[in-house]
């Protein structure tokens, strides 16, 4: 209820503080016997982690992962999988000029107002550094999700934005680059972009696109939970997100009835796929795509005026290591979530299956 | 689990099919000495119902509310509030000619591939109809929100947009038209496209925009259920919806950082608002805003090629009453559900906030 | 949260007061496909309904339920089943004389207490007139446990015993007679203590037990949502349950390892059976026996000294219709809960075993 | 849903095997700017470990917890209190002699069966290892409910019982013997038999009773979540318990209800409490009082039959070091328990009552 903890049947709980003495988390639900390979779910903590090109902050954190239960002999056992991630980097004395001021565009001020008092070292809670649990978890719930295909990819910084249809691009370039877009030509003038953005002391906001493939039909609960709001739930949960739309999304609202629906193929397939592989909150079989929008971050290197925790005026002077532009770093939290969802669904699924 | 709830405590789990006995509903942990005003919540169910205007279905049903358990002498008395909506109008026979074919961008497909078989009687449960108890539930949420105001409106129908700025409408003109548009010259535009667009046997998508004011700071959980979050599955849990934004959403992703920040003004208000009144996840006590983008209706009076449930193909012609455009009958159920989710994040935030 | 639903994926939500207008509930998770008796459910409904023989209250209600949703041409579709049961003898005068005072140990004190105010009209929310809409429920739930078994049959009233074990008896001979215990000679002993407390104008507690056959081992989610815990609460929330055994239970607690423990035969069951079927939380395929202490009813035909609202010392007299004692009316509740248990542990069981 | 967490507003989930690498849990929902006294926790946990006496295991493991989150300058901060045990004595080799056999009375077959493979190193999941975790969180509950008094203690040890009431006796005598009864002359005779129950290489159960006071008015939730209902599955939940009951219990189902009801004084107290403190579900300010039977410990130092994973007969030879009888251990776990219960309570009755 409080917040942390994310799914029902395939459910993760996290916690810990940006400047505490560890991350982590516990996966409850995961189905017994799968064979997980811990490598890969370093590589998607690799993918997230500061300092890992010239475009991110250039913080240094190794965010390895210890896992304490639930996997034995290489595989999962059916019982809670708990991890942590330690905090080693954690400078605190970087944070003491905001110990009683409010960073515009931040939790700052909620928090404070919310809890009563508040861990001033950092985001704490509210940073973004929680999403490192997402990605151990997202990376567990892929393994299991065997043969769907998750790949997100950055398709707009600023105003910079990829025109042409996922399905004309080869989606594994995405992680030939560092912005992580698979348009290599625009990847290159969207890094350019970043660096400049970064020289100004500004930053910028940007778009992840999500294709998810091979996905069974059928996932998905009819009526509140119905599979695209509960992947907009996941998507909005992750920081600094502003939008999310399907499918044809907010231009499908300009869009005629006679254009939009999709016809069907003689297989259950459809000739269009507006309604972005999900009918009624259940998946078709049809690809599935998202988009998100991330805002620029809060955090600029430029002085900023704003309020102390008296309701004083006072200046607040841009400092530490942050990012420019949090797309290329976003791409594998949005897989993560999107994983989530898609395991959580399939064990709901499967409960009712059974019988049948 | 199986998607028929919304909240976590002030819960709504809703029953019923467009052509069962009934549609229904109840609301648990509505808390006790709530004087309710009954004719609020006809009203709202009024402004959601079919035949309202010349510009909705013509079908006609009273969708009258008849409370069975939880108010006593005019107040809520804590326990659950159990309604129903009788199904006065039921035309089964309209739907034979869907029997055995599954309509285009509808969920009938789905549905019968994830249970086996399907209630074929028009949507089932799929149906928009199933909206008519979260309308109910909302009224009775908006009336515990003493003092919170939450406003929609029709703000784009196709191509024609809303450009103004909410803060220099008066958003209660926005019942004086059937479109509920709080633009009056606007409204008539949308107006007489509509009406076009039925001609042509068409439909069309369209977009609501809900202001939400008054709200204190603080409501709201971090992490995974932040407030935003929350209110964009809310919303993507409405039929036909394919997108969510709140404050700068979209276009935000487009800005800079020293642009998009949020500065304060010394009483912890800020001199902008993109943060659309949430910060972290938590309301920061500014108007909360989002935009919801509906798609055109899948149920158009033309004849469309489709395939039966032997994967044969089917002229599929036509048929019914049904909605040109969405918009003007979803304003009351955006509102529904954003009073749902308001009312359950006050009960949680509240619960930690008595010792203090 | 507010405590009016039981169970994760086969859910029951119930509603509804004494004398309000209906109870009635939603099974929301009921698998779809399943074809349902109705007869059964009006069955079970029947061997709870007050006025069925000479030893229970004579107040008369047909309790007759009414099914609005979830079902079509016979079977469950997988979309919520709503069904309520109108109140028809809703005497409220009967109960004036309670309007203002709390009769002892009964809820009337906390109930005004939690909620600031109560439905004075009996026992509102906290009658055993709720616990109809279990039995409808589990009477379902039962219909989706194909092959499973659950027998609940009175095994004391008062200081009278049933000394047999269960294994030594005929379960089926507990419906046929008005005390529902399954030795007809005790039967007949206990029915003749009941008139003699009746006619002195009192009460008397007892023990139902239950005995559930065929359950495939499996069932029963390890530490904190164990098969015995969550029947135990099952059962607990039935009015006035005071404990709940199962297996040794309480006398087990005197014994020996060297003696309780249950020695393996080569198949995997057990010589013995003091697990009750169920290790570790997790049912081990024999049989589940379980037993349920019920205090005597509250409501005495006789003078009370009690307080009223304000503090002041009144006189109640007993009046209207009421059970002597509760167990042969509470035996098909404990077989409901039973099932509800089971039905929800069934889906969450096979929601993990699917890839298998 | 698979049974590892535990309450609702103010949640435990729990990790950890008895031979993995740590223990652990996340405690969500903790209210914001309570001063934690760690001290106090750790004094808990001690009361639990093995090692602690003559009467208990002789294991050793110094069970040290590690707070990760969620503390900030001595105070909760209401977000995740994140928490680690390591096991620092995993003797493995110790269970060798089990890995292909099932313990009688243990779930080693259950387990099996129902994940398909299993943890062979101790007891895994099963063992009552975990329940250090609950200890940790009780131990923070117990500090949310300020001047709330929860005193558990060994009230049986096999025959020998404690007949006089609780009223009767100074409960802080219990923390003065190795065995927690607060009978010293009884305990001394307690500790006798167990000493010579181990002698034998044999176990006995016994019963733990717990007396809860200061409650105020008002905690539970009607119906399904009475709160003795949610302390019956607390406890039900902790290894080797076989029942429960509370006030009148077992005996009052002997009752007649003119001796049995408990009459009022004018301050709304009553001058019985047979009802335990609790009517209808909800706490009445009384005394809350309970007891929980424990079944004897399975491991037993002698030669026992069983089978193994292929369903051949073997002989299994008692080994490792357990209890002789689990209750003197398991005060703290009890008392754990119900300080979770009553939390989430609290914090529940609390949403409701904000707005009077």
């Amino acid at each position: 209820m409080a917040g942390n903890s994310f799914g029902n049947l395939f459910k993760l709980s996290t916690f810990g503080e940006s400047h505490g003495e560890a991350l982590g988390g516990v996966i409850d639900g995961c189905p017994a016997g799968i064979s997980l390979d811990l490598s890969k779910i370093q590589l998607d903590l690799d993918r997230r982690k500061p300092g890992q090109s010239a475009i991110v902050t250039q913080r240094k954190e190794p965010d390895e992962v210890r896992f304490l239960s639930g996997i034995f002999e290489g595989k999962t056992t059916g019982t809670p999988i708990g991890f942590i991630i330690e905090n080693t980097n954690q400078k605190s004395h970087d944070y003491s000029h905001i110990k009683d001021s409010y960073r515009p565009s931040h939790a700052d001020y909620v928090y404070e107002k919310k809890y009563g008092f508040r861990d001033y070292r950092g985001g704490g809670r509210s940073s973004a550094r929680e999403t490192a649990s997402r990605v151990v978890a997202g990376a567990v719930a892929k393994q299991m999700l065997e043969g769907v295909k998750i790949n997100a990819f950055v398709s707009s910084v600023g105003n910079i934005h990829l025109e042409k249809p996922y399905t004309e691009l080869d989606l594994a370039n995405a992680e030939t680059n560092i912005v992580r877009c698979p348009d290599t030509d625009l990847a290159a003038k969207m890094e350019n972009y970043i660096k400049q953005i970064r020289k100004e002391g500004d930053t910028v906001g940007g778009v992840v696109t999500c294709v998810i493939q091979n996905v069974p039909v059928g996932l998905g609960e009819p009526v509140f939970d119905k599979l695209h709001a509960e992947l907009g739930k996941a998507m909005l949960s992750i920081n600094a997100v502003k939008g999310f739309e399907y499918g044809s999304g907010f231009p499908g609202a300009e869009m005629k009835g006679s254009q939009h629906n999709d016809l069907y193929n003689a297989d259950g397939t459809t000739k269009t796929n507006y309604s972005g592989g999900i009918q009624g909150g259940i998946s078709n079989g049809m690809d599935i795509y998202f988009r998100v929008a991330f805002k620029p971050v809060a955090t600029i290197m430029q002085t900023q005026k704003t309020i102390d925790n008296k309701g004083e005026e006072v200046e607040m002077q841009g400092k530490g290591r942050h990012d420019p532009c949090v797309v290329p770093r976003a791409v594998p939290i949005v897989e993560a979530m999107a994983a989530l969802v898609l395991a959580d669904y399939t064990l709901i699924n499967n409960s009712y299956l059974h019988k049948r």
